[in-house]
C-alpha cells in the first residue's frame, strides 16, 4: 500500500513548491479519525456489529438518544455549490474545495466542532434544496457557503423552513454579526449611540441584505443601500424581491442617485462590493466617521486614505487592524446552537452573538481594536454562550 | 462553552452504564481535525483567506489538481437510507447512524482513509440517485450500505454509470469478495479445485445476488440459489428482475424444489439467509463438504451440528474460527482503487481482491483458518496494492 499522498513525482520541478499555501494543502487540510481505536477482537465487536446493533436498536425505539450515542449532532455541513467562491466569482464545486476544507478547519479549531465539505455539481435552486434535505439526518448544522444571490436566499429559506437543524448561510449572516460588533465598537469610539448614525451599505448581495437587516434589528434607523446602479429606492423598476424588500425597509432619506451620492454627511460606510470609491466620497462624509471597505484583497477604500477622514476603519484584511473575518462568528454561533439543542438560528441569536464579540474587546476598545483578533480563543467561547443561553430563552430547543 | 458530550444528567442512574458498547459511543465514534494547527495569523492566511485562493484558481484552472491539494480523493462517503440495516431491517436513517459511524473507524483503522457516514432521509431510488450524485465531488469513492433490495442494485448500477469515481455496495460485493476468498482456501482444504465443487446459496438477496455472480466469475459452473419459496428456475412466476438473471444463469441441474433438496449431495453450502437450516439437509451433503452459514448472530446452521458433517465450517461470527467479515475486503478496495485513480470497481478488481485476501493465508491454510483474522493488518495493503495493480492493468484510472 503505496502513501496516499507525500513526495510528488512532480518534485522535483514542482512549480507549487515556492508557495507555502500549496505545500499546506498538499494531500488536504482535513481528517477523520475514530475516537477510540480497534485494538482486539472485542473493540471490534463494540465498534461494529454485533455491539453496534444495540446502540442502533435504542435509538431506533427512542430516536433522542442519537444526541448522545451518535457523532451527527456535533457536526456541521459546510455545503456549497461553488458559484461566488471568496472573490473569484463562479468557479465550480471541486475548486470550491480547499474554501470549505478551510471552513471545516475552522469550526475545528475554534469551537471543537467537526465540519464536512459538502460540494455540489448542481446549482439548481430545487436540487440544492433536495439534496440538503436528504443528507441532513447525518448532520447537526448546516453550514451554507459561496452559494451566489439570489439563490442563495430562497435556499437559505427554504431549508430553514424544512429542517429542524441550524441552518445558516454565512456569507450572509457571519459577515452581519462581525459587522454588526464591529460597529458598536466603533459607535463608542465616537462617542455615538447606534441609532443615531447614518449608514451607507455599498453593495445589495448576500451581505448586503444581511448586513442591512441586522443593523435594521439593531436599531439604526437611516441606512441607504447601493447597488452598482445607485441607491435602493422603490421607485426602481429593476429589483430582484430581495433588493424591492430593502428600498422598502431603507432610505428614510430619499436618495435616488449613486452612491458617493449618499455618502455625503454620513457616518457610515460599509462597502460589501468591490470596486473603488474616490477620495472625494470619503471626504465628504460627516466628521468622526466610520468606514468598513469588506472587498478582498483590495478594500473599496484605500485604508491610509480613509485614515485622513475617518475615525475608525476596518477591512476585511488580515495584514490591517479591526480585521472584519466571519471566523469571530460561525464557530461560536453553531456551537451555541448546538450545545443548547437549538432547531434553528433565529435573528435574536445572531444579535447575541455580535455583542458577545464587540464585549470580547470590553473596555480595551480603541479605533484601531474595535474587533477582536481572529485568533483570540476567548471569541468562540463568549459567542457560544451567548447564542445557547438565547436558543434557551426563546425555548427553540430540541 | 460547555463539553459537547461528557458526564451525563443521566449518569447517576444511566441505565447504558453497564453495557460497554453504549459507553464506547458517548459522544459519537468519529472526529474530523485539521491536518495542521491553525497558530498565527499567517497560518489562518494560508488555510483560509487569502492564500486558498490561490490553491482554488489552480484548481478551477486544472482540475486534476484536486487530486493532491485536497482532501476528497481520499475520503469515502457511507451512504444508507437505514432500509436494511444488519439484522434489524428498516430502522431509519438516524438509528443507522452508529452502523455507518462505525464502517467509517473500520475504513480509517485498516486503510487510513476518512470516511464519512451519510445517512439519508429518503428512501425513493430516484433521489437516492441525484443526492449521492449531486454531493460525489465531495468525495474519492462511494461505499453504498445497508440499503434494501431490490432497490440496492439499481441505486448502485445508475450511481456506476453516472460517476467516475468508485461505487460500490459492500453488502453485496464486500461479502461475495470474502466468501470467494474463504471458499478458495477451504477447496484447498479438502483438496477440490473451485470449478468442481457444487454450491447451494440459501437466499437471492443483496449479498446472494453477488456472492452467486463472484462464484460464477470465479468458474463455480454448478450453482443452486434459494429464496424463501424454493430455488430459482426459469419456470417460477414470481421473479424480480435480479432473481430471474440468477434463475437464467445458474441451476444447471434442473433444481425446482426446496432449497434443502439441492443440498442432497451438494459441496457447498452458503447461508445468507437467517432462519434455520435442519441436520437431516446438512447430513444428505457430499462428503468432507464446506458449510458457510453467515446469518448473525446467529447461523442457519448450528456450527457445532454443522462441524459433524463439514471439513470446514465458517460463520459471520466473531467469536468463532473462520469470521467471514466484510472488513477484510472494504478497506483495502477503497484503498486500492483510490491509490489507482481508479474511475471504476470492476469484477476484475474484486476478483484479485478475493485472491489477495486468499493469499494472506497462504500455505497455513487449515479447516480452521481459511480467512486471515478481521485484525490482520496485512489484509488490507495486500488487497489494495491487488485492486491497484488491476485497475491499473485494466486503464480504468484518472
Amino acid at each position: 500500500m503505496r502513501p496516499t499522498h507525500g513526495p510528488n513525482d512532480e518534485s522535483s520541478t514542482d512549480r507549487f513548491a515556492a508557495d507555502p499555501a500549496f505545500t499546506l494543502h498538499e494531500g488536504g487540510k482535513l481528517r477523520i479519525r475514530p475516537t477510540r481505536s480497534i485494538e482486539s477482537i472485542a473493540d471490534l465487536a463494540l465498534t461494529y456489529t454485533p455491539g453496534v446493533a444495540r446502540v442502533s436498536s435504542a435509538i431506533a425505539a427512542e430516536p433522542g438518544l442519537a444526541r448522545r450515542f451518535t457523532w451527527a449532532p456535533r457536526v456541521v455541513a459546510v455545503v456549497s455549490d461553488g458559484t461566488a467562491v471568496l472573490g473569484l466569482g463562479d468557479i465550480g464545486p471541486v475548486a470550491a474545495l480547499p474554501v470549505m476544507e478551510g471552513k471545516a478547519c475552522l469550526f475545528s479549531e475554534f469551537a471543537g466542532l467537526s465540519a464536512v465539505p459538502v460540494v455540489l455539481s448542481t446549482t439548481d435552486t430545487d436540487a440544492i434544496v433536495e439534496t440538503v434535505a436528504a443528507i441532513a439526518p447525518s448532520f447537526g448544522g448546516i453550514n451554507l457557503e459561496d452559494i451566489s444571490a439570489p439563490r442563495c436566499f430562497e435556499i437559505e429559506q427554504r431549508l430553514r423552513e424544512r429542517l429542524d437543524i441550524p441552518v445558516m448561510h454565512d456569507d450572509q449572516h457571519g459577515t452581519a454579526i462581525v459587522v454588526l460588533a464591529a460597529l458598536r465598537n466603533a459607535a463608542r469610539c465616537v462617542g455615538r449611540p447606534l441609532s443615531d448614525l447614518r449608514v451607507v451599505v455599498a453593495g445589495a448581495g448576500a451581505a448586503g441584505f444581511a448586513c442591512t437587516k441586522i443593523l435594521l434589528e439593531a436599531g439604526i434607523g437611516d441606512i441607504a443601500v447601493a447597488d452598482s446602479k445607485g441607491v435602493l429606492h422603490p421607485g426602481r423598476e429593476d429589483l430582484t424581491p430581495v433588493k424591492r424588500w430593502l428600498a422598502e425597509h431603507t432610505n428614510s432619506a430619499g436618495h435616488a442617485g449613486a452612491m458617493t451620492d449618499a455618502l455625503a454627511g454620513a457616518d457610515v460606510y460599509l462597502g460589501l462590493s468591490g470596486g473603488s470609491v474616490p477620495e472625494a466620497a470619503i471626504a465628504s462624509m460627516a466628521k468622526d466617521c466610520i468606514v468598513f471597505s469588506l472587498a478582498n484583497p483590495i478594500p473599496e477604500v484605500d485604508p491610509d486614505m480613509a485614515a485622513k477622514y475617518a475615525a475608525v476603519v476596518a477591512t476585511g484584511r488580515s495584514d490591517l487592524p479591526n480585521q472584519i473575518n466571519n471566523v469571530l462568528a460561525f464557530p461560536g454561533v453553531f456551537r451555541g446552537a448546538i450545545d443548547a439543542g437549538a432547531t434553528a438560528i433565529t435573528e435574536e441569536m445572531k444579535l447575541a452573538a455580535a455583542t458577545a464579540i464587540a464585549d470580547v474587546v470590553g473596555d480595551d476598545v480603541r479605533p484601531d481594536y474595535v474587533v477582536p483578533s481572529p485568533l483570540d480563543r476567548r471569541v468562540a467561547a463568549a459567542v457560544a454562550d451567548a447564542v445557547a443561553a438565547c436558543a434557551r430563552e426563546q425555548h427553540v430547543t430540541v
